[in-house]
């Protein structure tokens, strides 16, 4: 028969076991994270109707869609999660609590161009939090802490969370009468980190935006604005009273540092950057990215920010909240890419192999059974191989005990226990392998998917 | 603005919050079911060429496929797990240890004509042990165990796992001389419980299939052995000797029934039915089906079976294996509708609710914090409402504790905490708050997604 080539589309991601296993596990630590700050988990189809999806009105987000056709229906692939959120929200309005926490660990779909660590199908790590006509400030004030809390648990070190208020951005730009300009000033400020100073300066005052050089220096002076967060409050009361947004910007800024402590955020791990912007056209208050201290150059690992209306295309209620969003298809690929992940981690699909050496494998089945009950995962191996065959076998899935099950075992009530780590081997009551086993296993309970030295 | 009308398509199923948390503990109780087993979580891209998912050939499924386009790629969603996985299998064959045991619990697409409890987006959740060349009999007969185990631990008590062997099947149809018409004879069998034996017979010796009354005869007496597992296995003995193939499934049979005590199947969870076939053209040994008793009319809610080959389409390498699949969605929709879902599940978005009741949040910030470290839980509600709008908000999302926070307790160093389900209000130390809290998790830890009384 002639075969079809078995083969993965490009821009797809797809692991083998020991990788799925570390990915599962990150996964399951943002679940069990998200969890802790009261977020319930949501599930949305992956595919909607075009027009739903497309309420926003297209732009690059168009051109990138999966988009297709069903019968008479136009469908498309949800290339976020907060299109689907906003859809939700609007429609299941009436059954929701305000303020409704979710979180959505899901895949999205987006036909970018194929490039190294660019993935068209990739998951997004989302929570919102979404008011009803309003949303109080203590919630951007705690997404720093589920940020810090969240890679902590996956076991990242070297990381930080910098945070800007867009209201501080448009008041400080509303000074100066250059409210009609800011978006293309932000985004060239925004190249700061790369470009320097004196490039963004020639940008500013260039042909494209046209400053003069008085509004264009004060620019740079402001977003020159450094130091520890009390250093940069301070200097921003400078500007106070000249605009009545930019106030309250900073009043929302203060607010958010002033609760760092009390939420566990230690100071090194946060920062007030006002170079941040973010979403242009979507968030209205408080902006956050997290960066890679080691690895800056990755860019943002988990970003967000507050906005006024998420659902303002599906429903006239006004629904303000606060979200954020971790892309975690690359920054899997980016910490295996980078050497963080924890090669230590155990991987192997089961905790325990038995090996019977009997003809009857009743006696091996139930101890099998007893490990199982304990929480152990255990594989019966009865294949017919030789021992050598056998023992390679373990050795590959790197199960960490190999149980061996005889004739003298089974008459005596012991079995023959293997660690494969040490090597040592050990003939122990059934009950004291399995506690045994179960040691190690409570010992790997806090072993990290990331290893962050 | 003009607002889009925000809806779902039909057959994609979107929950609401409670309903979630119960499909989502449903999802957890499998994984870690099938990973006491030792099999390993795998995760496949849900879009595939369109020429690899239809390796095998179209049929009804090719038209039930969301095939289309993305510049020149043609695409498909993924109608199953199994291509998937034999794809997978085949291109990482070198990588992977056989026998190879995965779980996959994923989305899948078919489209469906739309009724009621169909869906055309659904998860199914399965598991498959494939070997390399050859794969042993006893990997057969753990799966009534894994099946057994996995639905006991979702709450449901009263299904049965019913249970055939292909070879049986196609031995006994080659005594009669009928293994050209087995194909049609065993679809006709199949429809016994549904039509009885009278008209099972007027079809076998009608036109299409055309048997005299001798062969129809024999047919009935055959189908119609019943009665515990020795009995028919003693019924069936009978016929040894007639045919080798016949006999190689008696002898599995036998082998399956024989572990079912040591893998702690109870007698009346299980039965061999000689009335099941399954997938025609795939399976070639042991078939299972689970049916709920209570509930035969829903079919079955979780089969599969032996296959020989599983990436004949795609390698010339001899992949034999033994899986299970659930419809998930479809089996929630069904439980949902019959009632089966456990109404007492804590299915609130935290344990605790925390209501500062001071101007400054700090001592309510650290008190979450505390809360969040010992795994509580915990929202802290901070929006400016009325008293009685918090404490309703707290009834609506079903909350079990709320703790009040105001100067006397901050002062006193305790909290005042309410269970909302008694009603009971009492002041505590922090320490006693949180494991009061820590109890009631622990207690509801074995709470199952399903109540089958």
């Amino acid at each position: 028969m002639a075969k079809q080539k078995p083969r993965t589309l490009s821009g797809f991601m797809e692991l083998l076991p020991e990788k799925q296993v570390q990915f599962d596990r990150m996964v399951e630590l943002l679940r069990r994270s998200y969890s802790l700050y009261g977020f319930t988990p949501l599930d949305t189809p992956i595919i909607e109707a075009s027009e739903v999806l497309l309420a926003k009105g297209g732009g690059e987000t168009e051109k990138q869609m999966y988009r297709f056709t069903k019968g008479d229906t136009d469908l498309s692939l949800r290339f976020d999660l907060t299109v689907p959120l906003a859809k939700y929200v609007a429609l299941h309005y009436a059954d929701l609590s305000f303020p409704f926490r979710r979180f959505q660990i899901g895949k999205v779909y987006r036909g970018e161009r194929a490039q190294r660590g660019r993935f068209r199908e990739f998951y997004q790590a989302d929570i919102d939090v979404i008011g009803d006509g309003k949303l109080d400030i203590v919630n951007e004030a705690e997404i720093p802490a589920i940020i810090y809390n969240t890679f902590t648990a996956l076991g990242l070190r070297r990381f930080q969370i910098r945070v800007n208020n867009r209201k501080i951005l448009n008041g400080f730009y509303a000074m100066l009468g250059l409210t009609d300009k800011a978006g293309d000033i932000m985004r060239t400020v925004d190249k700061l980190d790369k470009i320097g100073p004196d490039k963004v300066k020639a940008l500013l005052t260039g042909e494209d935006i046209g400053l003069s050089d008085g509004p264009a220096d004060e620019i740079l002076k402001f977003i020159a604005i450094q130091g520890g967060n009390q250093e940069v409050l301070a200097a921003l009361e400078g500007y106070r009273g000249r605009n009545e947004g930019f106030d309250q910007g900073l009043d929302e800024l203060a607010t958010v540092v002033k609760y760092l402590s009390a939420f566990g955020v230690p100071e090194d791990h946060f920062a007030v950057d006002l170079t941040i912007a973010r979403g242009l056209d979507y968030y209205t208050g408080t902006v956050y990215e997290t960066t890679m201290l080691d690895h800056p150059e990755i860019g943002s690992i988990c970003s967000g920010g507050r906005y006024d209306n998420l659902s303002e295309y599906y429903t006239e209620k006004q629904l303000p909240g606060v979200g954020i969003s971790i892309g975690l298809t690359r920054l899997f690929f980016v910490l295996e890419d980078q050497g963080y992940l924890n090669g230590e981690m155990n991987t192997a699909p089961a905790d325990t192999l038995i090996l019977p050496m009997t003809g009857d494998l009743a006696p091996a089945i139930a101890f099998a059974s007893q490990l199982r009950q304990a929480g152990v995962r255990t594989q019966l191996y009865t294949e017919q191989k030789k021992f050598k065959q056998k023992m390679s076998y373990a050795d590959k899935i790197g199960v960490p005990y190999v149980v061996f099950l005889g004739e003298d075992e089974i008459k005596g009530g012991v079995v023959s226990i293997k660690d494969m780590a040490t090597g040592q081997q050990q003939t122990l009551p059934l009950d004291q392998a399995a506690n045994l086993i179960r040691k190690k296993i409570d010992a790997q309970a806090s072993q990290t998917p990331i290893i962050d030295p």
